[in-house]
């Protein structure tokens, strides 16, 4: 039984490329029997994952049926959870957005009433995008703090209260009947941008710059989250520069204790990160001084991982990349002075191209891997 | 015929855990049809890759024959060179050595005074141990400088004149008759210690402290070279301490200018690393300073590097690790007081376990998991 679900999975991963493709191929690009496939098609067929394509492939003789993905088979339900604001999303399955909802909502709450709150609100969108709960495949879920992905909880998250160790796919499996994968928001940013963006990059590293500031890691394509999940946290890799500065963790010299957009909405005294930017955008020369400032402190970060990890893209993301070219000199600046010049020779420095929405395209990216994976896709929930 | 090969691959990918199976085992492993099965065995048995168990499995009526990998079909070559000594062996298909030779050549020779040296210590090393050539399935090789893996080309080696660009493959290749791979000398040290001493683990950092440093990743079980072949190459990230010395690499402020061995030699008007661990070893108490502060400016990098990449073992390799404790308990001292709590919790740093084998165990690594992965098994090849 479970050979027979794995089989129609490695269907699936070739068909998902949007090609037609025949029974006789399908033979020659797994090695199955012409049985097993036909038996795995049927299941495939019959659940709608996969439908006859238009176009029949002629070889010669009498044209040949052939079998195409079915990108509209499942929904998507991808939430993006902040510390402040949420962003929600139904989405086919090519991560193609079908509807989407954002709010202000506190994580700070507590896990209860925010996942409460986050189950009325995507019947709400899914009822919106024109769906039902038997269509949806999965939800995928980013959190802003450190998560175990296996069981889909938070470990230690500073700016959490009460989620430490809860279990989220506990609470909401049963309300929604779905499978949910959750992780930590700025490894979901990566996938989107990583997705989206530059899917042809093998190694990556996206940065977050908010108020605190942290990376999502891409590596063969697949997101890197170290023995404990924790991979990414460079916010508190020290910096010479900030010796002197004691950082929320309790360490000194943290690179988001001087960089991060909290530490310089402190340094302009106003409120927050936000307000750093629309500074900046407005042309003040003191707020410009200091994101040139942020973006040469993260370069020299930066300029560590590049020798250490040598990616062929690094992008910045989060609020503060709203400041635009400053921070992306400071940066490019540092990194291409510091690291080697094999490992800068084709590195690429960018801002994310997604905007908002990296975060509900990368949860939706991660159920969507998730489902479509050779070894995991499961024909008996996915037939609901 | 790429399906045939690729499915007898599969089959010896299952079977080289040295455990005994079945036919029906294999059709149930794999999911390909008995007839499928039978002809792949028949190909694997008839080259030896595999030989019928002794001990055949009942299964309530007459015993199913069963068959298991034969780790003494082939022989793979190893080579770790270094910039002023080679070591060779000839090893069998679980990197066990059954010959072994040492020797000191100078990479500076050039690559064609120091490959022929090499065919002509492979054919000797190979008749040492009982082997002919038309044994050999492979041979790997590791070199001290970046190589492009892909190509076998080492690409601006800075200790290695005249190798720049040098088709390392196309060399040797002709003059062995089989796939030759070659990669940076950190990287293979890293693939033996994983192999031979910490199999388990996912994610590993293997740093070399010899008269530079380097370091070699292990991701999922697999060696991370990054986008440019780069990876790993932390003896020019910049540390605080170090801002005042010039590194032959022209920059100021690099880590191996300060804590490599050539640096400490020079600080102990010593000929070289190995004169600085014989002062230690001896007691004395000035080297002992310099290396135990040597190990806290490695340990500044390296614990930027826990945060960042979370690995669940790092390994102090390369000769200055005969140090001892002092290294490594400078490491420790900044790691754990610098990096995040998650991401130390289950750390383990330790020194290395192979000792001066470590680079040709890992050489017979490559070539063995280059073989035996599922895509690449090429029988025609391996019949010889």
């Amino acid at each position: 039984m479970t050979m027979e679900i794995a089989g129609a999975g490695a269907l699936l991963t070739i068909l998902r490329d949007g090609r037609a493709r025949t029974r006789a191929e399908l033979m020659e690009l797994t090695g199955l029997a012409r049985s097993t496939v036909s038996q795995r098609l049927d299941a495939l067929l019959d659940q709608q994952w996969i439908i006859p394509a238009d176009d029949a492939i002629s070889s010669g003789g009498r044209p040949a049926a052939a079998f195409t993905f079915n990108a509209g088979a499942r929904v998507v339900l991808a939430a993006d959870l902040g510390a402040t604001h949420a962003r929600l999303a139904v989405t086919d399955l090519t991560t193609q957005v079908l509807a989407e909802h954002s709010e202000d909502v506190a994580i700070a709450d507590g896990p209860e009433r925010v996942l409460d709150w986050l189950v009325t609100a995507f019947h709400r969108l899914l009822a919106e995008s024109g769906h039902t709960l038997d269509q949806v495949c999965g939800t995928g879920i980013g959190l802003p703090g450190p998560v175990e992905h296996e069981t889909g909880r938070p470990v230690n998250p500073p700016i959490m209260p009460g989620w430490d160790g809860f279990d989220v796919p506990a609470r909401l499996g049963p309300r929604l009947g779905v499978p949910i994968l959750v992780d930590n928001d700025v490894n979901i940013m990566a996938l989107g941008e990583h997705w989206a963006a530059s899917p042809e990059v093998e190694h990556l590293i996206f940065v977050k710059v908010g108020t605190g500031i942290g990376s999502g890691i891409i590596t063969e394509h697949r997101l890197h989250r170290g023995a404990q999940g924790a991979a990414g946290d460079i916010g508190h890799i020290c910096v010479p520069s900030a010796a002197h500065v004691v950082c929320r963790c309790g360490n000194t010299g943290c690179l988001e204790a001087i960089a991060g957009g909290g530490a310089l909405a402190a340094q302009l005294d106003v409120a927050n990160g936000r307000e750093v930017v629309r500074l900046v955008r407005a042309g003040d020369a003191r707020a410009i001084q200091l994101i040139r400032q942020a973006g040469r402190d993260l370069g020299d970060v930066l300029a560590s991982l590049v020798n250490f990890f040598n990616p062929g893209v690094i992008i910045i993301g989060g609020d503060m990349a709203d400041a635009g070219e400053h921070l992306l000199a400071g940066v490019r600046e540092v990194v291409y002075r510091r690291s080697l010049p094999l490992a800068t020779q084709h590195l690429n420095i960018r801002s994310r191209q997604l905007g908002d929405r990296a975060g509900v395209i990368g949860a939706s990216v991660l159920m969507i891997e998730h489902i479509l994976s050779p070894g995991t896709v499961d024909l008996s929930v996915a037939s609901g």
